[in-house]
């Protein structure tokens, strides 16, 4: 993973995220402390990020924030255009697939399936959607190499596995499945109800529920 | 937090989505490696987060998958109902309000709450949709600690403190704005686009761009 920790790529949507909102508000520089405190971690560890990203900060002025944001997303491609396809037209893929911040990041939706023949031919998203059947056919011809999945849970394997067939490299996985995938092939599992847990946790604590047994 | 380090409760999600995966094709034991392996961590950290769970395995069998599951979701106090709104009843808002799979964490969704006339009455997963205007009364007549926020970027901050003042003290943000809360309040970002950022980066490097400059 280039010259970074997994830590700290893991850092860099919360910083860029920072950034953005620091950028908003007309703010050109930001310091490591700044940061640290936003992020609840230690200073030391940020200026160690920053230095593995090769930027460098001003005395007394921090860390040009367009500078930082750029290398960010030069470092991980935002800054050429990912095309993808949803998979999946309820709820959750037609938010995904209306989504206005994804065009920021480089990320271009031109598909959108469902096996559903009642929503086959509507329109999401300026996206007449189209037949599951279709979806390896259009993977090959538009070389698609990144699907979001947003399907019930138990056609999940079947689409993966005629995605990846067709040539698809990297799965955004939003069902609650885990995917089988050849080695190449990447999956990230977006765990909706993993931010709930932490919640669940910290509410738990703060309002001693009588079921608190004290651990 | 309690006995378990910071990076072991983050992982706490994952390893409760594996254990339900495993669970539905009737699995009774799972072992440290298989963990490991999935999670792409090593044994030896999968073996001290079991421990520090106070977890112990089998010799030759592994860990207890029921057992492991109930001790994480009461770590968590997943076996306790928590009762949130929704503000924002757009995509995401009505993907969230109408997901099957919360109850099973004990997430229960009590409201729908926007501002749009158009919107404001009708049905989404069973809740009428209430005006944005009633959030503070009904967090305080239900006394709901949880919100979950899919507003637009430019009432975020709005809505967050009506209802903080009326007594929240968690929120679930899944738009891309940084919140200020006072101390004791406990925000979670949901940065839909770091899934991505991470894809696009394998994507970038496995499939070697021109515009990669072999950093």
């Amino acid at each position: 993973m280039d010259s970074i920790s997994k830590a700290a790529f893991r850092r860099l949507p919360r910083y860029h995220q920072i950034l953005n909102a620091y950028e908003a508000v007309g703010r050109e520089y930001i310091s490591s402390r700044e940061l640290s405190e936003i992020l609840e971690i230690n200073e030391t560890l940020v200026r160690k990020d920053m230095a593995d990203l090769k930027i460098r900060g001003r005395q007394n002025q921090g860390y040009g924030i367009s500078a930082l944001r750029a290398r960010i997303e030069d470092f991980l491609g935002l800054q050429e255009i990912t095309e993808a396809l949803v998979v999946g037209g309820g709820h959750l893929g037609t938010a995904l697939a209306t989504y206005p911040g994804f065009e920021h990041y480089g990320l271009k939706i031109v598909g959108v399936f469902d096996d559903d023949p009642q929503k086959i031919g509507t329109k999401i998203g300026g996206h007449s959607v189209l037949s599951v059947n279709r979806l390896a056919a259009v993977i090959q011809k538009k070389n698609i190499k990144l699907i979001i999945l947003t399907v019930p849970r138990h056609v999940a394997k079947e689409v993966t596995e005629v995605a990846v067939n067709a040539g698809v490299l990297a799965i955004w996985n939003f069902t609650p499945c885990e995917l089988n995938v050849p080695s190449g092939v990447k999956v990230r599992n977006e765990q909706i109800i993993g931010g709930f847990m932490a919640l669940s946790y910290y509410l738990k604590n703060v309002t001693g529920s009588p079921d608190d047994n004290g651990e």
